[in-house]
């Protein structure tokens, strides 16, 4: 853990392995991670011509998939649309483009809003009421909402952009979880009024997550203030041949669509049947509320099973979804350790 | 061509196929593409496992890559270094190390350096008087320079950098090409003094452009201070396992040193042969001084063999390497064609 001069902490996240083997030194290899929210049925792979690792990458290909991005994602045209090395690297650089002022997160959210944030200079808090953004300088909501699912209606961001936009603010709605809907609320058709910037994932629901491909979607200017950041070149050549190839892929985001959903709903099920309740989410990931959510996290953990947990939150977990069936099976049989010795506890206890 | 808010303008650069195909629409294709410094005898391509398209990219193995680089670079140790994804996207984040004030530029050399210190907000001057830097607040300097191979020795920038450091001033040295040497003038190991920030690109000498790899190395309070901007996953899964097994191989690293070498001098060769002198460069790539070098670089281009212009600059070209026999036979060929009717026109002339 490092501090940042007058910045946030850097943060805990899920996905990492070597960080679960610390946690769980004792735990069956390979771990089953659900403490992320990457899709675990990637795109097919399929093999990348020689000159997209040898030569730089080329302007025209670029353009491509900016094309492509605006049209899978809505926004007006590829003129509002700047591709990146994943979004994360976007944070600061879209947090500068408000002056430094005062920033507020709709929270409880996605950590690095904060840092990136604080790191472009802004005073930064985390809200938990809607309304209060209007008070912001620079206002960042993640929809829908990571990890509790939380959606807000078109209708009352483009409010609050309004208001935002009136007094020279910004507007950042994250859509990283979008792909999986309700895509009514998607702001991506409205960026060229100004004022609003829509970050999109590629890597999460395409489960390609290494290979770092983000969007940012604005007006016309703004992009042009973000492509001058990155320069030329910002996006490899893998990310760039499979960024064009997996968002044209109209059939298979819609089938992917609903078989996500399937599993999401799975995947409540098989928790429900151990008394555990989905409380929200997106079909990438379940939300769940528990009083012994710290107790879960530490028995799913001893059995190889990573759930995602969150510091100073002690009742809630996220869980991704698991891909192959023995992904599913450990899950279970884990599931099924830990309500027994539940069980087990409770009836002692009334002994 | 788009214009930036006060600051420079996009620049040309070489390695554009699409530029290539506009400028010269009748050439036979494939273009020989010398408009780079890339190597063309790429590092080995090898089966990436799957988790690094589909994973996010792993703490652990970012440090290795760190180590390695370290190792390699002659950094101090991995504390000073940050990777990322291309030097490229490096320029600005370094830039805005120093707080907008006065940037001089070492010209004439790589572009992307005034665009990127005039966005961070620096007023900045070409200059080419090496001594004049002092008065800097930001000073830059790509060594060995692109395109006319100047060095600078290491004794005179460390002058420089304590000058500069005495005033909080920071001096940035673009090292892109010094894997091919002089290695004793490198500033890597001295970057733990404070003030100093070198830069290293993994693409050109391993001629895998498209992965975007690069590195900054610093002290390590900076190297912190650039981590935080680029967050974690800055680096895609493909460029963190092509970076630590090439930079790891000694072998191929000292292998290819020799073969650039070899392929230089011949390239120096075939230029002579046609009356066309070499001036200077790296072994990756080499600077011509010609009378009528646009009408070598028109002449080649409409036989498919791209140079590097510069505008501006109408008496020097730079040529990166043949790789292939047959790109060699291509240019000896289009250079035979052009010098043929530069003496049947200079008969003509006399006649």
């Amino acid at each position: 853990m490092k501090s940042l001069d007058g910045a946030a902490t850097v943060v805990d996240h899920g996905g990492s392995l070597g960080r679960a083997r610390a946690l769980f030194p004792h735990a069956p290899q390979p771990f089953v991670d659900l403490s992320t929210g990457i899709n675990p049925h990637s795109y097919p792979f399929f093999d990348l011509p020689a000159t997209a690792l040898s030569r730089l990458p080329e302007a025209a290909r670029v353009r491509e998939l900016a094309e492509v991005a605006a049209s899978v994602y809505g926004a007006p045209s590829a003129a509002n649309v700047v591709a990146t090395p994943g979004t994360q690297i976007l944070l600061p650089r879209v947090a500068s483009l408000a002056s430094p002022g005062k920033a507020l997160v709709l929270g409880p959210t996605y950590a690095e809003h904060h840092r990136a944030a604080a790191i472009a200079g802004h005073a930064v808090t985390e809200v938990d009421v809607f309304e209060v953004l209007a008070g912001a300088d620079l206002a960042i909501i993640v929809n829908p909402n990571n990890p509790d699912g939380r959606i807000i209606e078109r209708k009352k961001l483009l409010d609050l952009a309004g208001k935002l936009r009136a007094k020279g603010g910004l507007l950042v709605v994250d859509e990283a979880f979008m792909d999986v809907g309700p895509h009514a609320e998607s702001l991506a058709g409205d960026v060229e009024q100004g004022g609003i910037v829509v970050l999109r994932s590629f890597g999460k629901f395409f489960g390609l997550a290494g290979l770092r491909l983000g969007f940012a979607l604005a007006d016309a200017l703004t992009v042009e203030q973000l492509e001058a950041q990155f320069g030329p070149w910002a996006v490899a050549g893998p990310a760039l041949e499979y960024g064009i190839r997996a968002l044209a892929d109209s059939g298979w985001r819609a089938e992917m669509r609903c078989r996500l959903a399937e599993d999401a709903a799975r995947l409540d099920a098989l928790f429900g049947r151990f008394g555990v309740s989905v409380a929200g989410g997106t079909t990438l990931f379940r939300y769940i509320g528990l009083a012994d959510a710290a107790g879960l996290f530490s028995a799913l953990g001893e059995r190889g099973i990573l759930l995602r947990h969150f510091s100073g939150r002690p009742h809630v977990l996220r869980a991704g979804l698991p891909g192959p069936d023995e992904e599913w099976q450990r899950l279970e049989s884990a599931l099924a350790d830990w309500a027994q010795q539940r069980d087990d506890n409770t009836k002692e206890v009334k002994q």
